[in-house]
């Protein structure tokens, strides 16, 4: 077995563990859920709680809607747009160094090494490179967790554009209910570029941090016997307390994204899965319907809960490369995407951390590099990925189940693959 | 308010109550689920139990995937096959007697009266007729209930035609776990006939009936607080007791498709979602996916769980009656629907006791006429159907929130308006 030592652990991967790899944790060469019924130890249940544990979390990556309540992202009646292939065999070959150590890697290896389901590339608008494994087939539909985001920060955007959001307004004036919560005298632009004074913790790695009750009441893991707490996120949103400022550091945190879902509903009356069905999924010509998960009062879960096809994220990622026009039309203005990408402050962002991030900004729920290429992204934990390169007219989309969780620790074997493949590209056109 | 006393209940309607008539039971005029969040007597939640109770059923129906997990029934990568239109206006003015009474209706009077949330009329391959109301959209999916058995029923005939499946060998020949159980020593052909000798009750006017255990153990209603019963579909099927011989009368009980449907995996290998959507949704041309319902252990309920568009489901039915070929292809050998459209022994039947059915046989999971217009059904609880009559070359797909779920209750305003627009459209071609 070529397995590795984990240098970093989610909650469920005891650490001194050898961790198996890509080959070793296939899910389907582990046989989950095959069987009628599938023996015990082949079982992967809601109710069971570690369902996004890996292994198992490499099946049901794929597989959400099989555990949970879901709605509709419908694609519509139309007919979907076409993605012109251009497949090229030189792209495994290219190599890079991985972030922070000296071993050189080809893009090739860096399929496997960040436990990639599913990737696509295109360049110039064609499909040069396109690879799944494990569960995720071309039909099948994966968790986008977070970059789940950046498709609620694009909607926010829009509506600020459209004057229907005052992003200076403060969101108790929208939203009453939050009146005495941390968010209430917050502005809708700190809560969409997340620099908000929250006590709130999304450390995956400490089983008491607030994102698992948040999960709890957002039905995305079960409630224990004699749960008592938020039953729902709209619940759950009025309970978190201030800690710090507002406006003076960007801390990552997935509750403002579903502040920021709540305003969208309130301001427009329509359901975030009908909202994204109307302005976004039916107008890109999707292939398929994608589906966001919802908790037990069928809200949809705004900070992760987007499932799509690879194909369809890739359109969505070639719309934003292309300022907002994508089959034919403008489907999004081109200020609205300027606005985006133009970044937010420097010196907010490196409050957050991100080592592997330096010199970024975070806007409207979406990563700005500002480095050469203006390469920009949208990111889930566990490997989840839209990179859209500008220079290199690159759109990469990437669904994965890497058995860590945060995205730092995913960088080193990904960030600078796609900034190789992105310069092999503009040298080999 | 135009309301109308019931007649007959299912258990979650009180027997004294004024009903709703359509118009005033519209989900969308009562707002179901609409606002951020919901107010609490407008929103409706599995665990309440009652998401299946009218008029909560009108907008639940339509959303089944919002209350439960399922699974995609893929309709592949391809283009959807096209339905010609060739709209008629005559139709809604087509009279016919409702049954037992004196009373004459419209076609058109007939789709309020039926609590009709989509209906789709083919004649001759084009579509005559289609029409939406309350939750339902051309682009949404509906609960098929019943009409799920007519599926899986196709594909075991389909696995018995090729030697997959032995008709006339014992389900413990193929489950073992069913030994022990009433189905242990019944043919496959007895289950697909549904002439089993089982203690099971399906009267949904008895809160006591075995279906309600059924579907709670299917995660189809929620376990009440210290449920220590079966916890699946497989674990229920092996609980069941024989009450009575096999092969001497039909009685209608689902879990006979829930043993077809496990039978099918067992000989396949393959989950109902894969075989429903290889074998038949993809080469159907559908332009949506469908989904079934899944239990807490990812088990499809094959007795009632399948949600489909209507078009789809019309697509289906003009499948049958184009003896198998359909969208350019033999998608079902024309031998395995004469099998099923010969019907069974209408002796068997008439111990079922359907006195709006006279002269009717239930044959693979299909209600076959023998009328003089070679008619033939799957049905589904609350007003589900598929009506195919072969000598009008007319093909029926309807979609309902009837308040009452016996479908003899619902037969008087149903039947004869079917058998009355089938004999319009052969005068009137």
């Amino acid at each position: 077995m070529d397995a590795r030592v984990a240098h970093n652990l989610d909650m469920t991967t005891p650490t001194t563990a050898i961790i198996p790899n890509a080959f070793d944790s296939d899910p389907i060469r582990l046989a989950w859920m095959q069987g009628s019924p599938p023996p015990a130890d082949r079982l992967i249940r809601f109710a069971d709680g570690d369902y996004g544990s890996f292994p198992k979390s490499r099946w049901s990556f794929s597989h959400f809607r099989q555990l949970m309540p879901t709605t509709q992202v419908a694609r519509g009646m139309g007919t979907s747009s076409h993605l012109a292939s251009a497949s090229r065999t030189d792209l495994d070959a290219v190599t890079f160094q991985e972030l922070g150590t000296n071993r050189t890697l080809t893009w090739g290896d860096a399929f496997d090494a960040n436990y990639t389901d599913g990737i696509v590339v295109l360049h110039k608008g064609k499909t040069v490179y396109e690879k799944y494994a494990g569960a995720l087939t071309e039909d099948g539909q994966h968790i986008a967790y977070s970059v789940t985001k950046s498709f609620f920060g694009l909607i926010g955007q829009m509506l600020v554009e459209e004057g229907v959001l005052d992003e200076s307004a403060l969101i108790q004036h929208y939203i009453p209910e939050l009146a005495s919560s941390a968010f209430g005298n917050a502005t809708v632009r700190q809560v969409m570029d997340m620099i908000t004074g929250l006590d709130y913790s999304e450390n995956y790695t400490d089983p008491n941090a607030h994102i698992w009750s948040h999960a709890r009441a957002g039905g995305i893991l079960p409630k224990p016997h004699g749960y008592t707490g938020p039953q729902s996120f709209y619940e759950f949103l009025q309970t978190v307390k201030p800690l710090g400022e507002h406006g003076v550091g960007f801390t990552y945190k997935t509750i403002n994204t579903d502040v920021l879902g709540w305003l969208i509903r309130r301001v427009t009356g329509q359901s975030l899965g009908h909202i994204l069905s109307e302005r976004i999924w039916c107008k890109l010509g999707c292939e398929q319907d994608a589906y966001l998960t919802v908790d037990t009062t069928g809200t949809e879960f705004a900070g992760g809960g987007l499932n799509t096809s690879l194909r369809d994220l890739a359109r969505f990622g070639e719309m934003m490369r292309g300022n907002g026009f994508y089959n034919g039309q403008q489907i999004v203005k081109s200020s609205v995407i300027s606005n985006i990408t133009q970044g937010a402050n420097k010196k907010h962002f490196e409050s957050g951390g991100y080592v592997t991030l330096p010199g970024w900004s975070y806007r409207s729920m979406w990563w700005i590099s500002h480095n050469e290429h203006d390469a920009y992204m949208a990111r889930g934990i566990h490997g989840q990925a839209i990179y859209i390169d500008l220079k290199a007219e690159m759109t990469i989309a990437r669904y994965a189940s890497h058995h860590l969780a945060g995205n730092m620790l995913i960088d080193p074997t990904s960030l600078p693959a796609y900034h190789a493949l992105a310069k092999h590209l503009i040298e080999n056109p």
